[in-house]
Parts: structure tokens; sequence; C-alpha cells
């Protein structure tokens, strides 16, 4: 019997051993009762230490793969692997409508991908290299010895004790009344938002949002089914006319709104329109469902209060808070504010759907930010982002021909062209290597096909000055053809 | 002004002294051009260093609450705060009936909970105290100096690539073909089993399953409005004939099975009896959704091959796999294998839901699994469960009246007992601090009110034989009393 047993030297040898030998079996080409080499003869062969052909018998006798004979040697078991004639499905007739949808909804699918060398004004992700490691391993290790290896067995639905006391803290501290109201941990905005629509829309409900908005809300929202009704916004937000007339008009179950460093205008909603918003949707009883997204990343004018910390004692507005726009969305960490009881039955329908957020990366992040490393980091990267971000107006304003130009804040530009498609500015800038988001995908109604948003949160000064060149060169070149 | 600061010696002082006068702007106690104490003043007050004060005032300018003036010192900004008329929004009123369903089979909500002081067999979570922190602790610090701060930024929704890797090479240890397949990592085997029916199956589909079955699972399928027929079992697995007659009655969408250490009944499902469930879905073209429970923790016999194995080429088995019963459950990381155009369509979906599972802890696990850890950990848990396992099922044989009792390995006991309801029983062990499963929760048409499921893995040698004396005493006493 021949071996040919390469150790890659990755894992260890007793394990790549028993794994060749698992496989001969499975395979059927060791039969029932065939005697394997003995370990002496093995180990000179394979010219490893004989204790380690031994542990990697041990191991193959563990997983029921042979039996050792004291002084006869090692004889493989009779595994059955009765091979059965193959069943080819085709998936493709087999899924649901939901599924497809799913599918055509995927930009990672659908929209040109980031390639070596490029440009990408895609992401506004923020800057990992300003991501403090040391803080971020010293919060694992102290939390880790703290906790024991409890914190890695099962933990709760509604989230780390500590870290929701730590996030009521933190909504109180922007203005919130917290009187009956709790928190849940979810996996980032994103499954915060799809157990909201979850558990309080059905398809065909109506739902008001700003247009454009969040695409990954619009995404949810067209998954679950629901007719978007989407108000026009200006630099102070929406339009409170169309959005009282479009309340009288229809039964609205819940309106969306990203009042501060809103995706992708990264307009801020001022405090007396926050106002006037809430008060429309009231007199309907409509809930609010509040995205905070951004809310850290204030670069300029006095502390806005978030619509959650203007109802008071009131209970209809919904938070959404994530910190992955800023810190560690690796971990995929956000949280829902809102009634005791919505958030009892959201705990409820997260159960369901993965039983709880990862205990470690809450216990991480818990134990990161009581320490105060979040002020410390946000102090920073304030100061880093808000440079790079007046950068990049300067170079829009000077390189980019537009209608108008959009952003107060945040990590992202967004900008209004002048009669011109932002994808044929697209298809020209891939060639040249430069790459953003196309507008369109953040309305609901097929508007916004002559806007971009250029998020700038990891780029260079330097990418920054050269990409905006180009996307300018792109666009007068553009203008000079005729239009279609 | 009186400073009713009291720093707890928790957070950093600046934070609470900054938090503190967020709070009194916030409360409109300090209003707008109001001057704060002088940096001097407040650090003699309060006993800290003066810089503590010129932090805890920078950072309040920083968030737009006050502006320092060059040796004037600092004053109030003008927050609008414009408190507005509540609204208070009855939300049980509110919601879908997919959330209150979700409450309502919610059992951390409906069932007995753990008390302090009680023995629980309710369990059938790993004993953390047999994780091996120093490795876990040790994986952390090698996987993060090798990837850097970008392991905490975004990944991707498929999975963490390596861990992908190791993963198809685990499935193909198992004697799996994964030509044409591919894997794609998931919050735990919930949300996997959640995926996949939002995936395959729309409300008032037929779904097979075997009856009992895992209890989430059950819960997904009702959740999903499925019509879910169940096959009893015997110690073998499922009533053969009576699949392939509910397979010619009805058009079934798929069909869900433990194979190996079932759960609640830990029986194995043997090699040929695993052939003939496959070959009599494949007549229908039925897809088999495999769930991988426990496969590690075989104690006895040889190898058995899952089903997934045993398709060869075939692409009609979905595996749904998860260490969480062995390994780490806090961190949420599961798996399915299954066919490429399947795993895509289940990526986007995942991506519609939560973006992708935590990074960290992917990325954490495969080096812990690369290093030879699993195997190391599986070689020891193996025996201490072995040696509970057998221990248990002494005590159940010695102790308590049954008519049969299942299990082959794995960390649980079922139990069929002599016309007796196992609530009844439960009632009277509460009483005695001893709590246990009740089986009806395991069946999908009200069966199985006669069985108890025993979880042993978290419980000592002596709380086993303490505990299942209590129930074999209230048994005794509930079949002195007569029957209702």
């Amino acid at each position: 019997m021949l071996f040919d047993i390469n150790l890659d030297g990755k894992t260890p040898n007793y394990i790549q051993i028993k794994n060749y030998f698992k496989d001969m079996i499975l395979r059927g080409m060791l039969q029932k009762s065939e005697k394997l080499p003995s370990t002496r003869e093995l180990s000179s062969i394979l010219k490893v230490s004989r204790n380690t052909i031994i542990t990697a018998y041990e191991f193959l006798e563990d997983e029921g793969f042979i039996h050792i004979k004291k002084g006869r040697g090692a004889f493989v078991n009779e595994i059955h692997i009765n091979r059965l004639d193959e069943l080819t499905i085709t998936w493709e007739d087999k899924l649901t409508d939901y599924a497809v949808k799913a599918e055509k909804l995927d930009i990672m699918k659908h929209e040109v991908l980031y390639k070596k060398g490029m440009i990408s004004f895609k992401s506004i992700a923020p800057d990992e290299n300003l991501f403090n490691m040391e803080d971020f391993k010293r919060a694992f290790l102290n939390r880790v010895s703290l906790e024991g290896n409890k914190i890695l067995n099962y933990g709760y639905a509604q989230g780390y004790k500590p870290l929701i006391e730590y996030l009521i803290k933190y909504m109180e501290s922007k203005g919130v009344n917290s009187q009956g109201k709790s928190i849940l941990v979810t996996n980032g905005f994103t499954e915060g938002m799809d157990l909201i629509l979850a558990s309080l829309t059905s398809p065909k409900d109506t739902v008001i949002t700003e247009n454009p908005t969040h695409n990954t809300a619009i995404k949810l929202m067209k998954l679950h089914g629901l007719n978007i009704i989407g108000i026009d916004i200006d630099k102070d937000g929406m339009d409170i006319e169309l959005l009282k007339e479009k309340l009288r008009e229809n039964t609205v179950k819940l309106c969306y709104i990203i009042p501060s460093y809103h995706n992708p205008t990264s307009i801020v909603t001022p405090s007396q329109k926050r106002a006037e918003i809430y008060n429309a949707l009231k007199e309907f009883e409509v809930p609010i469902i509040e995205d905070g997204f951004n809310e850290e990343l204030r670069f300029t004018g006095a502390h806005i209060a978030p619509i959650a910390a203007m109802q008071g004692e009131g209970n209809s507005v919904v938070y959404i808070g994530s910190f992955s726009k800023i810190l560690f969305p690796g971990l995929r960490i956000g949280w829902i504010l809102g009634d005791n009881k919505l958030i009892s039955m959201l705990e409820s329908v997260k159960r369901s759907r993965n039983i709880h957020t990862s205990f470690l990366d809450q216990a991480i992040l818990y134990e990161y930010l009581k320490e105060g490393n979040l002020e410390k980091y946000v102090k920073i990267i304030r100061k880093e982002y808000k440079n790079k971000y007046k950068f990049a107006l300067n170079c829009a304003e000077k390189y980019i021909k537009y209608s108008s130009i959009y952003g107060e804040g945040g990590m992202h530009i967004f900008i209004k062209l002048k009669d011109l498609n932002a994808r044929d500015v697209l298809n020209e800038c891939v060639n040249k290597n430069v790459i953003f988001t196309p507008g369109d995908i953040f309305y609901v109604n097929g508007k916004g096909k002559d806007t971009l948003r250029l998020g700038i949160s990891r780029n260079s000064i330097e990418e920054i000055e050269k990409g905006f060149k180009i996307i300018g060169e792109v666009i007068d070149s553009l203008h000079k053809v005729p239009l279609h």
C-alpha cells in the first residue's frame, strides 16, 4: 500500500494523517478488517514521531473508523456508505418569490464591484485604520477573564445585560426618557429594521419614507411587500406639505426617517422640522422608526436631539441605533430602543430567528464602551473625517459640474448632476478605474437617475482629489455629447 | 449652582462629568449662554485634576453642547428640545400575526424557567467548564494579529473565506462530495433553518418531519405557516411505510430530518434506513434538509455517513451544521452546505437580513479549528459526556418507571411514561426544585403528552442521581392517584 500523504505543515500532522485514512475508508479504498500499517512502519515512512501516528490512530478509533487490537494492530471497521442514485434538483425552480426578490435587490450581485487598482467611492464604512486594536484587545482579555467560560455559552435573546444598561444610559445622554422603554440588541441596523417590519407590517401595507433614503431600508420594505410612499426632501428634510397630503390620502402603518446625516444626502433635519414631522404623524397616530445612523458624526453646529428624545414620555418613536458606521461593523451589533411591550415581542421574534446576537461580541463591545474608548475614539475620528469631508467638498466644488450638492456631515457627499444620467457617468468612470454609487438605488420610485453618492471614509486625500477630478472630466466629456 | 455629581469610579471621571452637564442642558436646567463653573473651581469642588475638567469641557464642545471662549470660560449653546405632545401607542394592537405567533411559541416566555437552587434537566447546551479558554484566547490573539484591524470592518455575507474552506474540508471528511456545492455561514442552526424555509417554502406548503423533532424547527415551520406532517419514529427512525404513504397523498416541499442523536429522542437512524428514506423521497423529488445536530457526539458503534455524503454527486440534500451543541454556542455560528445555486440565493437572503455573521467570531473559530483544537476538545468531551450519559441512563432505569426509554448518545435521554402526563409530573417536580422539558413541545400534532426529555450535559453526577430520584418518586406518587 502506497501513502501519498503530503503533510502541509499547517494543521497538526496527526489530524492530517487521521483525515487521510478517514478519506481512504470512506472512499472504500480501505475495506472492512483491513490492517493499517504499524505505527512504527508508518512513522518511518512519513518521518514523523511514532506518537503522532498513535494519536492519529486513537482519533480514528474514537471516530469509529477503526478498532485497535492490543498487540495485533489497527483494523478498519465496517463502514456503510451505500452510495445512492443521485437526485439532481433544479433549485432555481424551487425558490420563493421572496428569495428571488432578495437576489434581484442584492446590489453586491448586480452593481459594479471594487477591483484592485480602482479608486472606490462606494463605501461609507469606517476606515479600519482608525480602530484602536490595543483598546479592543484589552477589552477582550478583561471581559473574558471577568466573565469566564460562560460568556461562550448560550445567552439571552434581548442581549448582554451590561451592554443593554450601557445603551439605555447612552440613549438617556441623548435626552431620551427611557421610562417604560427598553432595548433589544440586534445584528446591526439591518436586522433591527427587518425585525420591526416583520412584526409591524404585512404585505401591501403602506409606509412612508424620505425619498431618497437608505437603500437597505428600501430593500427590506420591498422584501416585505410594502407599498412605499416616498416624500421628497430638500436641504432641511421632508416636504412637510407633501407628507400631510399623503397622510390624509393613505392609511399609513409607519414612517421611517433618518433625521441626522441622512443617507444618502447627509442632510440634517433641523429641530423645528423634526417637530413638524412628529406632529403631522401624531395626528394620524403613525409610529416613527427613527434611524440614528451617523448621529455620532456631527461636525458642526449645536447638538440636535433625536425625535426619540423629543417625544418625552410618549412611546410612538422606535429608535434603531448602530455604531457600525463608525465602529467595528464586522461585529454586527446594533439596538432597538422602544416601548417595553414592543421590545418584548421583538425579542421573541429575534429568538425565533437566531436565538441571540454573539454574546462574546456584546461583552467585548460593552467593556470597550464602559472604559470610555468610544468617546476617545469619536474625538479622533471626528477630526479625521471632518478634514477629509471638507477637503472632499472643496474638490467636488472644484472639479464636478453639478446642479446641487448635499452634505452637512457624515462620510459621504450627494450630488445632483445637470441633465446627466449618473449610470452613464459610472460606465465611463469604470473604464478609468473610478467607481461610486449611482443615486437611483436610494429612490423608491425610479427617480434620482441624475444623482450619485460619493463615500470618502476610506479614501486618502490624494485619492479623493484624483478620483473626483476623473469623475469631473467624465461629466464634462458627457456634457459635450448630445443627450439621449 | 450646586453639583450633585457622584463619581462612581467605574467609567472615567471626565465622561461622567461630561454626561452630567449634557443631562443638565438637555433637561433645560442649564440655559443658553449660561456660564459653566471655571475648570479650577470645579476641579476643587469635585476633587479631581483640572485636566479632567478640561477634557470633559472639550468633549461637551465637540458634542455641540457648549462653546469655549478663550480666557472667558465655557458657555452653554442653544439646544432645541421642543418637548412635544406625547403620543401613546397601544403596540399590542399593531403587531402582525407572525409576531404574535412568535411570542406564543416562545418557550422562554411560557415554560417554567430555571431558578437558583433548582436541579434543571432542561438544557442540552454544552458544559462551559469543558471549554478550553486558553486555546480560545490564543486563537483570538493570533487571528487578530494576523488579520489586523480589517477583521473588525465589514465582511462578506457568505462568510469568512478561511472558515468556509475549513468547513468544506470538514464536510468532505464526513464523506461529502463537495463538487458543485458550497457553504453559507449562518448565525447558528436556527438562522440556517429560517433562511431555508423563507427561501423554499410559502404559507400552506406541506413539509415532512420526524415526529417528535427539534422544537425550534417546529416553531420555525409554524411561523412560516406550513402544513407539517409528522412521521412517527421508532428506535431506528422514521416509519418508512407511513412516510411513503404521506408522500403519495401529498405534494411535499421538503423533508426535515435529524438522523444522528436525534433531538429529542437521541436515536440514530441506521445507514440502511437512511438509504430507504432517501430513496422514498427521491421518487417524489423531495429535497432533504439534514440537521447534523450532535453528529460529533458519537459514543459507540462505527461511523455512520450523513445522508449528504450518501447522495454522492446529487444535490437534493441540504445539510445544516453547527458546533453550538458542543462548542461555543454563544458565538452563534453554524453553516449550510448545499448546491452552489441554492447557497448563492440564500446568501442574498442572509445579506438582506443581517449583512453577515460576526467576522471576528468566524475568524476566531477558524483559528481555533485549524489548530486542531476541536479534535482535542471532542476527544475530551466524548469521554466526559459518555460517562455522564451512561450514569444517567442507569439512574433512569433504576429510579424512573417508564414504558420506554430512548437514547444512543448525545446529551439527553427521552422517556415515555406509563399513562402519565409529563406536565403533571413537571408541576409536582417544580415544587421539589427539579425541572425538565415536557416532551409535547417536540410533537407536531399534540402527541407526546406522556414524554419528557432529560438534558444532562450541565449536571453533576450527584445532581443527576438526586434529580432523577425525585422525578421517579413523583411518578410513583402520581401512579398511586387515579388518572384523570
